[in-house]
């Protein structure tokens, strides 16, 4: 029998048309789809009939299967000779874990391919009209997360340094941690700095939340940011104003 | 007659079955298209028999089309009651200038929509085999212009406290200043710190180049970097031994 493969493929942030061409190909084609609770859902209507579907779960703080388990089934799959498609939400790469899944699989010499897909924050700020640069206004960016690995017993996100170096900062999965880091971005930054929040992002229920840094303070303190939520501070959110058209 | 309207769609970086399912579906509709240079051409073929193909060029320093003459042009045929898709690479919002041809559309009655498409970084990394971040080892990440536009009178991007702020530096567009842009890292950075240089992002001819920030002074020196490049700093560079698949 010929060992099988694992392509891990990144379904975007969750509007189901934002998959790539190349994604949908192979979700068409796989033996086993092992999908995360932020994949865009709908795509598996195009599963063969007889693919199997697994459900992995990754709710922040209850995770149905744990990491290792899904590297463990993702290589026994492929064993069987199968063609298995591990479906993410965003980009695989982008705070994705794909890196972790691909390097267990490669290390247990099976063949493993990634699929890009559009990243939560460049389609999330699309859709709420907030582009990431403009000449003129924004010529760099940073993406951090708001949610350090805390076994790694070290802060490595560098927050009011970022903030201080790039026009356009994104914090991802920063939700739950909302007031503490307006708190820091306030010793660095002016507190009339204009912030969005984007809560899910690309669905149906994309909700967009508008102020300033100051306001992002009150968000927190209101409960008002559920995850999962990108915040982006900088002035081409002024640009939503004009450039946004449609948004839950 | 119905007035027309504007749909921005990012193609991806080269390959064209990175484009999404959202902008195909756009490119079968279009009456018009007008394509940038870097944008995949092969997803053209989906153009209806009698749609109208506008080439807009957009190279470097030979730009077929000046900007505001593509603006007239998909105000022009929107106004004609067409559906006029400006198809680009990459994704519109991330140094794309999308924001700005979007602005102009709006600014003259018309709607715009903006279809997000993959990041040439975020594509060119994950085929070349490089995470933009990894638990542990990254993260945070930062993308900046390597080419900003001389007419602002300042520097915007700080290049050298970025590279301090984040765990992996993106350059975009840095091909023609590779050497400046390796001493200036080099005043902040161990000469030892991973670097590679991605060219052709995802297409046939994509190229990778390894090696170290001091490597990189040498690969500028040596006109070792043609454009279009994008240019990585950071330890995921290294995970590359294990996850790189193919590459040109």
């Amino acid at each position: 029998m010929r060992t099988g493969k694992v392509i891990i493929v990144g379904g975007g942030p969750g509007d189901p048309m934002l998959i790539t061409i190349k994604g949908l190909e192979y979700i068409k084609k796989a033996d086993v789809i092992i999908y995360d609770r932020l994949a865009p859902l709908e795509v598996l209507k195009y599963a063969k009939e007889k693919a199997e579907l697994i459900y992995a779960g990754k709710e922040r703080g209850r995770h149905y299967m744990k990491q290792d388990e899904i590297n463990r089934i993702l290589v026994a799959k492929a064993r069987e000779g199968k063609l298995v498609v591990r479906l993410k939400g965003g980009d695989p790469y982008t705070f994705g874990r794909g890196e972790e899944e691909c390097l267990y699989v490669v290390e247990h010499g099976i063949e493993c391919e990634v699929v890009p897909g559009i990243p939560s924050y460049v389609a999330g700020l699309a859709y709420a009209g907030i582009p990431l640069t403009h000449r003129g206004l924004a010529s760099s960016f940073a993406v951090v997360t708001g949610q350090e690995d805390p076994k790694k017993g070290f802060q490595a996100v560098k927050l009011e340094d970022t903030a201080r170096s790039v026009d356009t900062l994104v914090i991802l999965m920063g939700a739950k941690r909302a007031a503490e880091i307006a708190k820091k971005l306030l010793n660095v930054l002016p507190p009339e700095t204009p912030v969005a929040v984007v809560m899910n992002a690309t669905t149906l229920h994309q909700k967009t939340l508008i102020g300033t840094l100051k306001d992002l303070l009150d968000f927190a303190n209101k409960n008002l940011i559920k995850p999962p939520a990108l915040i982006v501070i900088g002035k081409t959110v002024l640009l939503r104003n004009k450039l946004w058209k449609k948004d839950a």
